[in-house]
């Protein structure tokens, strides 16, 4: 059977307790559902809304516990980094590596993470045309690596609103790269709290329903274990309990609906 | 077995001919298929972009031929009306109602149609947020007449394109009346042509997959025998062929996704 | 000296006293500052949010106290209509005809609008881009009658917002027709109230200015006595009492300003 | 006289010549109409659509040049930086650092800007509201450096499209910081291109003449001899021919029209 490729996990290390318990839950999961996890978390938050916010128990510290986690469960791991510097260091530790959204005309992020010879996934810019994505991902092919996927996570639409147009997910395929959606921060309300990003987590399952029928090769989940207490992305990340009954659905949507056979 | 809810046919009346074979190709589908099908034309196009558009045969002649299709068929029939005095003379002849996008906030017409007791489809305005339909449908349900149903058929992103969000079907669905995704007018690209809306075909499958995954009660579409000759929306229209391997795939992922259970 | 054009006046008739009494202030300031009025006023408000909402006092009854106004304070009266019969009707009591935003698609309007000579003011729908106004132009340019102008009053943008391109004035400007800009409407948040446009009067300011900095015919405004106890639109209507020092202001930067040369 | 404050000069240093003659240019208007200046330019293009366009002649030589235009000329200068260890290196050499609109949410980025003790320049996100500026202010001002300016540049609307949302001229002036209006980035047509950013220049001058009417501190202007020849913005950067008289007639608005004086 096909397997849906999920990328989950918390948002930021918080700390080496909540780390653990999510990549249990979520690795059992995979093995009951039959999906295949890489298993995602920030090392360091680089763009918060908010000076004050929560960024991280330092970048060594959070990547080591990464790499525990990595060798304790036999999962892969992806994490984000923000600036060229990071990408040496980071790849020592994780099997993907991830450029946020409004990072993705960095051409000297994009260009050292190619150079690691890792996997490099590439969310699409809130304020880019999926089709020109094309550009990101010439980036990082220009160092060689063509180890790259693109992350659909919303559009900006408005202010303090994101939209998700899912002719996006087509077209980013079209490009030749494999195409992800990021159930999680799609449902983003951005800055809409006083100084923090609020969301609508009741959209999570329709829009990673939709993705799944439209045609993705994954999605994408922060996932946490009690996101009320999050110190990050409370809003929107999803609860590790509802983490094996929405893939179980999903991964079953993946199967049955196939992959789309364009008929127009 | 649950049926989807399939409005479909051309989107005027041309002639009698393609008027006929349409509906016997579309009947013929519905039957093998099994899904409920409602038979759409419009009778005038009232709003086109340009003047120079063809604007109908007559609004008599293409009520009596729509009529006809409904004997001869036994198939309801949906037409669409654009002043509060069409109302009357529309519901001799059809069994729904429908009320254009641009005029979705037009109390006079909105009232006029629910007078006629006939069930009214309203489409979402492409300037509205979907839950501001709650105010489009008060305006007829104030006439008593509760017989409501609510399409989705694509909001203003920039200028000549349109995006569909999926958030506004669970929105619009929580309004308490059954919606409708229409998945030929959400691929326009409004007056992107010379004078004319153009649109982008190839969208209607994900589209109208995505919103059969994350539920709906029906989908409508534009159908012609041969959409490059039609008269009015030649770009976005479904070719009659393209039916029935189209609605097959729809009803199939339908039934088995089921209605979307919250678990979020 | 060259004077500005303002199309100014309460949202709709809601009675004889205020009609007369904002006339009588506005035809003041006409006389003291030097600009060109056009009265404007609803006789009836027929795409209200809600079905709550005022409509009007009746339709012939409002017409008949514009006419009043027209004799008694000698001033040009501008109206909307919203189905082609009212053309006729209207056209004996007013001297301009407004098409509502909304209804800038409508053919039928247009062309019944076009038909009674009189000026014909478009306001250019939300779902609109600037330079498609051509086709809106062209539809009332047919009847032979092309006393046109076409007025900017906001796009959406994103849900229960407007933004102002003001790059659409001189798109709208080179189609041939004079612009108007409609500060009033374009400070609205679309249904952002419980049932009802709120809007934010802060901006009415700012935007005018930048309207006749830009290049404008005139302006459009909503006056009423006391906002506050408007029967519509009380969020955005310019108090009477500000129109005076308001369009003092307008009246010089219009002057000084001078109409763009274009340099680039 | 109170004087526009104008920042301006080429996308990118090129070459000394280029760079020479712009500013020997842009030096002779601010004496001749009266304006402050403060000379721009880019030492390296960090964030070009494409990884095959120019992205600078080597920091160092660049930043070089940047100090001999700024003895030469006696004139201030402002460059952007990108990641944090720019900070140090560019603020030898420069009197204003800029933060690129990408990169407005990066907090480590804003925290060594505002490190330097140099004036800050952040530019507004594309997908960002005007007054979550607030946010990217306060990660510099917690530095304990309070000399902030922001600057409006256009905001995502749909694709390939930015529109300038005049009501955050006054949203960010209430933040507490100067606010500059970028003239040149507001008319890009993000990505329109073949991987590069296509832009309309025709609106600069529109755009500009409507910021100083609002109420601006200042402008920002990319300006070049040849801008048909320039290595990156060649579609919007203004011809240094262009700047003298736009500017005279710009610098005219901005004593005539005054500040804003809030009248509603």
């Amino acid at each position: 059977k096909e397997k849906l490729l999920v990328f989950a996990g918390p948002c930021v290390v918080e700390n080496r307790e909540m780390l653990f318990s999510t990549a249990e839950g979520l690795k059992k999961a995979a093995e009951t559902i039959g999906f295949d996890l890489i298993f995602k978390a920030s090392y360091k938050k680089a763009n918060r809304s908010s000076s004050g916010s929560f960024t991280g128990i330092g970048d060594e510290a959070a990547l080591a516990l990464l790499a525990e986690v990595r060798q304790t469960f036999d999962l892969p791991i992806v994490t984000d980094i923000h600036h060229p510097e990071e990408a040496a260091l980071a790849s020592k530790f994780v099997d993907v590596l991830q450029i946020p959204a409004f990072l993705c005309r960095q051409t000297e992020l994009l260009e050292a993470a190619g150079k690691t010879g890792l996997a490099v996934n590439i969310k699409k810019g809130q304020f880019m045309a999926p089709g020109d994505m094309r550009l990101a991902a010439e980036k990082v092919a220009a160092t060689g690596n063509t180890k790259i996927l693109l992350t659909e996570r919303g559009t900006s639409f408005g202010y303090h609103n994101l939209v998700v147009d899912f002719r996006g997910l087509p077209q980013m395929s079209a490009l030749g790269y494999p195409v992800i959606f990021d159930a999680t921060h799609s449902v983003q309300l951005p800055s809409a709290g006083q100084g923090i990003s609020s969301g609508e987590r009741q959209y999570i399952q329709p829009l990673a329903r939709a993705a799944v029928a439209v045609g993705v090769t994954g999605l994408f989940f922060e996932v946490h274990p009690t996101p009320e207490k999050a110190l990050s992305d409370s809003a929107t990340q999803l609860p590790l309990s509802k983490a094996e009954p929405l893939l179980r659905e999903l991964q079953e949507i993946f199967e049955i609906t196939k992959k789309i056979q364009p008929l127009i």
